[in-house]
């Protein structure tokens, strides 16, 4: 019985690595849609949102199966609910990655915001991937170093939605509503993704130490 | 140990309308704090959020306490699980009162945004006021026409955050960038908070209707 949960806490392993490589991918998809206009693209992002709910949605039942038939109880209960923890924060991940998309496909043909705020917003981007891309192996290899420096991206995500609106508030702003709008939305999207991953981050960090893992940050 | 697990359940139940009932209170202070730039009432509201989190946490722990002794399973395992997804719901509910109460804060002595879409957002939040307060009664009552206008009410939400940016994004707008950022983000929270609310009904109508509770909406 406890070889064949150990086989299933596993495979739970491994799926959560699915998506988050799926979800590092949607990432990836969406900053390039969005700093190039590529509706195509854009319209990927979407369509791959709806592959990583339903691997979410399978996760989920299959935790759920697993305390179900398992009864787990003390440490090994604890990481069978962070698992629909960790699924419920990725599948929200998808979805930010999702709506950065639809900004630029709204927008499109036109890019989605000025000049001025372009560097920044690659650099969101950029951070966001790594992140993305750290999680997943932080969750396939529990290295807490990676957790460590996903904090760190954080931190500087943290920075640069706060200097979006010291641009846009800024007197240089030359921008219309419509590029104020986008901006804060896409800024918002961005940080919240990196918020996600740190709150992923942080639970893999105490399975990882061994630690009790509390129910939220 | 079947009586000792329905107390339990009921329980669980009972804080689940408390922290529903102070999430209402939540939203209805941060209304008038946001259309009334009251400070004081947005500071409680920022401090109370802390309570709605402290109240959230203490309900997952005693749902996994649960898990740990009781060892549900099928439709009680369900109604255990999804206990603990109600609560991270409810908590950011919580979180968009705090973030509504932190735009007034900001903006002090300074009204939040522009006369003309005052009467949009005392709307909305009125919405979300009515959707919180219905959340707590469907919680304590498991009455499910609440639910389904709790879906009617989340529609009325999406058509005001629509014309939010019909608004902001039309020729007579008047507002400079910090209005137009105020009002993407608080027609944003007050979006999401209404979100929340529909998603926790679906579940708590899927339980009474003694229908399979889907993991995910």
């Amino acid at each position: 019985m406890r070889e064949v949960f150990q086989q299933e806490l596993q495979e739970v392993q491994e799926r959560l690595v699915e998506i988050a490589s799926l979800v590092a991918i949607s990432i990836e998809n969406a900053t390039r849609a969005f700093s190039e206009s590529n509706v195509s693209l854009a319209e990927a992002v979407i369509a791959d949102d709806d592959k990583i709910d339903e691997l979410a949605i399978s996760l989920d039942e299959l935790a759920i199966n697993i305390l179900a038939r398992q009864q787990p109880v003390a440490r090994d209960l604890r990481i069978v609910v962070s698992a629909l923890r960790i699924s419920a924060s990725l599948e929200r991940m998808g979805d930010m990655a999702e709506h950065i998309a639809q900004l630029a496909r709204y927008r499109f043909p036109e890019k989605v915001v000025p000049k001025t705020l372009r560097p920044t917003f690659a650099e969101m981007g950029q951070l966001d991937v790594a992140m993305a891309r750290k999680l997943a192996e932080l969750l396939r290899t529990e290295d807490v170093r990676l957790a460590e420096e996903i904090r760190n991206d954080d931190d500087k995500v943290d920075a640069l939605h706060l200097s979006v609106f010291d641009t846009v508030l800024g007197e240089k702003w030359k921008g219309g509503a419509e590029d104020t709008v986008d901006a804060t939305l896409a800024s918002r999207y961005h940080e919240r993704f990196a918020d996600h991953a740190v709150s992923i981050a942080k639970k893999v960090q105490y399975l990882a130490t061994g630690d009790w893992i509390p129910v939220e940050d």
